[in-house]
């Protein structure tokens, strides 16, 4: 499988949001994160970078 | 490899624009695709969907 795990970036450090993310999708209030269970999670933020073969998925928060 | 293919959704049709794509970086001038042979590509667009699991990346042009 290939989710990867998204991480929120802040002051310069990485901390994990979600693992095995599968599907991201801007939404209206936000970024709308699902992982490969379904379970999903909404964050106001912004993709950063895509690290694929890393499995990384970095964001930064939106005021 | 988890690399994924990257598609630029115009008028509600989808066209490859990469395959085995790696990194994705938001810069000033566009994003940055890099492929994972380290072949770049920079195009004016943003992340409207990633669907890890099926290895899809979908962007959309921006003015």
């Amino acid at each position: 499988m290939c989710e990867a795990n998204a991480y929120l970036r802040k002051d310069g450090k990485e901390e994990m949001l979600m693992e095995m993310v599968d599907k991201v999708t801007p939404q209206e209030d936000g970024l709308v994160l699902e992982d490969i269970f379904g379970r999903r999670k909404v964050i106001k933020a912004r993709i950063t970078e895509l690290a694929l073969v890393e499995h990384r998925i970095v964001l930064e928060q939106q005021d």
